[in-house]
Order: structure tokens, then C-alpha cells, then sequence
């Protein structure tokens, strides 16, 4: 048993421990932020398995009984489940629950966070740990996966300040530099830097392989980096771009934009822009790498 | 000095070892590949520094003194430099050497080659090894790089099956992964896999950054790979985009409609068409780490 100054919570239920969740809960485990870990996992099968983790003290196959007793609960499952799981954990989380969720998106399930939890005795307050990956499933977990990387919180009106310093005490704690956003803001700047990018590895891979699928045998460095994250679990992005859409269909006609001032520079054979263009796309990445 | 059956060449001379140049030249003293190994740079000041590197037998800053006496010269600088090189070398290279390039583009290069090196006592073939890094400079260098690598040979209807070997031997003993293309074809195939995927990560950036500076901050790693290339040389890319025009224009045509079509897709909310196109690029981004 860790030592209790240590402990921030007495424990932690993961609810759908994938990837980020299994991720979360290791780190959990080896900075002994909290006394016990629970997890939810929908298939029973899964959840034996989740179950002989070091990270795991129960992993249990009914909401209600993985969720009840735990001062925070982390919703870890796609999209689109959390929005339906956050009605039935509004029920049972007991007294001074906090519960956060990782999803890419947060003005839906804020909102809806902030209209369940409404007169109920624990709290909501959304999370986004910028921790992704292509791959996915326990398997591929590792407590590395969050060091140094954004986490962004999205309190609404209704949140306490405690509540938030608790939430960014929490991913602090696992090595996460944490900021905060309205919710707005942060599904606008999502679909640029993390949507968009996605939509457009997948449309590039796919334009190429209409093209000739033979043509990625001779696959290089650049192909493999710039398509990598179009490896990603369609069903859990194809509920992050529907979700964002409007945001995203901005994105795209910039983009596009781009790509045609490109075209009509090479068109032209106008090498001073060419290059000034070149030279700008540089200058931003090399910022990226400094951050 | 090394045992003479190991060796391919007596002497080589790499004319402008940046990145690339000076991987290869790690490769041939480590795999004793050469008996010598002779470089050309520009700049005296670089020359000095280059003479003292554990694979650099001489450093010239005179390209004639430089390659006079080599039975192989491999020209790794800039497309257009190439270009400008050939003709020059082609007047002193001695008899029986054999001319390669490392260029991204084969079509103007092979055919200036075949033109320049007509009734000369020496043979050009072209040769793409396709082991580019965002970063450049000979410090960033090492025989590594190549390994694994494509290289595509491009010989033209004058090409012995005597230097096709040769020089397929050589990529191969570097530890590359060697292939043959006509250049109209390598062109084609670059167009798609290399010179579009770096207009599309320099394209998106700068319509990210058109649109808020701001928002690169929160870079995750999908962002970080989609744009990694952009950060490559400007001037290096601008000759080769615009040396491959055409052929890009018809890429960025067709990424632009596969665009589209998931803007349409996502505006009609159709989660079985986005689900399609989601796993279709999956399916052949999967394919690629197979290769």
C-alpha cells in the first residue's frame, strides 16, 4: 500500500482501460497517485485478463459495481461511449466523485457532463490527455506514453477551482503539461492540429493508392511519416471527425486552398514564391520541435 | 587497405557529401567497398573539415582534380547542381568509370547524362537512393541510414548490363534494397510518394499557421509526423517540385477530390461511407509497415 501523503485518490476506477487508459493506470500504479485501481471492460474474457495486470487491483464487467465507492473515475472509452456511459455514472458515482474522461472531443461531452451531473453528488470535469497513438489495445500501454506530452482541461461554468486544481494535480502527476481551454476553443484547435492531420494522411493514402497501389512498395521515410497516424481505429476516428465537423470542414477548405496556391506557383514555375512558401512550412515545423 | 577482393571500385570520389553523400561514403570504408575514398566541396573551409573525416581520403575544392582517376563518381548534390555538374564531368571522367547520381529526379538527369556521355570514354546511369531525412549536413550522417532503404537504377536503352550490375552491386553491398525503373516511370512514382507527400505536409502547415500561430503549441504526435518533411531544405525542394511539376499537378488534383469527398461525406453525416474511406486508408497504411 502506498504511503498515504502520496495518494491523491483513494481510488481509481478506469473505465475502458484501451491504449491511453491501460497507459494512465500504469503510471497511476509506479507514481502511486492512488491507493486502488479498478477497471471496467465491457467482454468478460478482457476483463480476466486486465485483471492479473500489475496496475489492476479489480476489473469487473458491471458499470455500476466498478464505478461505486471510487473518487475518480476516468472514462477511457471511444468517443461516443463516454456520452452514453456519462448518464449512467451520474447515477452511482457517490459523494465528491470527480469524473473526467480523455475523449478528443469536448464541447458534446462537456455539456453533456455538465447537464447530467447537474444536483448530483460528484462532479464532471472533461480532460483531454494528447497521448495517441496508431496503435491501439492494453498490449501497446506503457506509463511513457504520457511524459511530457499536452493535456489539455476544459472546465465549464459550473466547475469548482478545486475540483480543477485536483484534475491538473492528477496529470501532472503522470508526467503531463497541462493547460486549459474553454471547450470551444479546444475542439476548434483539435480539428487543426489533430483532426485535420488525420483526414489528411488518410486522403493522401487513399488519392495514392486509386492512383496505383503498387506505387507504396517504394514507400520512404516521407510516405511512412506523413501517412503514419492514418493507421489509427476508423471507428474511433470516424466518431471524432463526425463529431467535429464543422470545425473540420474549415480546415479542409483551407487546406485545399493551399494545396491550389501550390499548384498555380508550380504552374507558373515561379521559384522566389516557391520557395518563400517552402521556407515558411519550414519555419513553422522547426518551431513544433522546439516546444 | 582493404583485402582487393572485397572491392568494387579503386577509388571513388563523392562529389558534395551533405547527408546523404556522407552516409554512403560511411557505408563504402565500412563495408570496404573502395580502395579510396576522394571528396569534392565547394567550400575550403568544409574541404578541410571533410579531409579529416575517418572515411575521407582527400577533400579537393577542384571537381576536375577531384574525380580525374576515379572508376566511380557519385554526384550528391542538389538536382540542379547535378545538372550544371554532368557536362563538366563528363569531359574529364576517365575510361571505363562509371557516373552515378543520387538525384530525386531521373528523367532530365538521365537524359543530360546520355546526352553529355555520348563517344566518351566513361558511362552515366542514375541512380535515386531513397534515404532522405528532413535533416541535412554531413554531421547528421552515418551508414545506418541506407539500410533497408530502397535505391531505384534507371538505366536508359545505352546502359550496359555490365554497369546496371555494377552499380546494383554497389547499392545492394551498402545494404540497400535495389530496384530498376525507366526514369519517366521513377518520376511518376515520386511524384505520388515523395515529392506530393511533401507538398501536402508544407501545405498543411501553413494553413494551420495561416490560420493561428498559436495553435502549434499544443502539437501531439500526429502533427509532429504528418508535417516532420516540411522541415527539409527549401532550396532542395524547390528544385525538385519544380522539376516533377506535371506530374505533382495531377497529384495535387487528385488529393484535392479525395478531399472533398470526405468533406461531402462528413457534411452528410454518412457514417458507413466515412467508416469506408477510414479503413480503407488504414487497410493500405497497414500494408506499407509490411513492405
Amino acid at each position: 500500500m502506498p504511503q498515504a501523503e502520496t495518494i491523491l485518490f483513494k481510488r481509481i476506477t478506469i473505465v475502458g482501460p484501451g491504449l491511453l487508459g491501460a497507459s494512465i493506470a500504469m503510471g497511476l500504479r509506479d507514481k502511486k497517485i492512488s491507493g486502488e485501481i479498478w477497471a471496467w471492460l465491457r467482454d468478460e474474457k478482457k476483463a480476466d485478463a486486465c485483471g492479473k495486470s500489475y496496475w489492476c487491483d479489480r476489473a469487473l464487467i458491471d458499470l455500476k459495481e466498478a464505478v461505486i465507492g471510487s473518487d475518480l473515475i476516468l472514462l477511457c472509452t471511444p468517443v461516443e461511449s463516454i456520452l452514453d456511459q456519462l448518464d449512467r455514472i451520474s447515477q452511482c458515482a457517490g459523494e465528491g466523485c470527480i469524473v473526467t474522461d480523455v475523449g478528443s472531443l469536448k464541447k458534446e461531452i462537456c455539456e453533456k457532463g455538465e447537464q447530467v451531473f447537474q444536483n448530483k453528488p460528484s462532479f464532471f470535469v472533461g480532460s483531454h490527455p494528447m497521448a495517441g497513438s496508431e496503435k491501439t489495445g492494453m498490449e501497446f500501454a506503457s506509463a511513457d506514453l504520457l511524459i511530457q506530452k499536452h493535456c489539455i482541461v476544459t472546465p465549464t461554468k459550473n466547475t469548482s477551482e478545486d475540483d480543477i486544481n485536483k484534475i491538473t494535480m492528477l496529470w501532472k502527476r503522470l508526467g503531463m503539461v497541462v493547460s486549459r481551454m474553454g471547450i470551444e476553443e479546444h475542439d476548434e484547435v483539435m480539428s487543426w492540429i489533430s483532426h485535420l492531420p488525420h483526414l489528411v494522411a488518410s486522403s493522401l493514402i487513399n488519392a495514392i493508392t486509386s492512383r496505383n497501389p503498387k506505387m507504396i512498395r517504394y514507400c520512404g521515410n516521407g510516405l511512412r511519416d506523413t501517412t503514419r497516424i492514418a493507421a489509427g481505429n476508423p471507428q474511433m476516428w470516424m466518431q471524432i471527425l463526425l463529431g467535429n465537423k464543422e470545425n473540420l470542414q474549415q480546415g479542409i477548405d483551407d487546406l485545399i486552398k493551399s494545396l491550389k496556391d501550390f499548384k498555380e506557383t508550380l504552374s507558373n514555375g515561379d521559384r522566389v514564391d516557391l520557395l518563400k512558401m517552402l521556407q515558411s512550412a519550414k519555419d513553422s515545423r522547426d518551431l513544433i520541435d522546439e516546444y
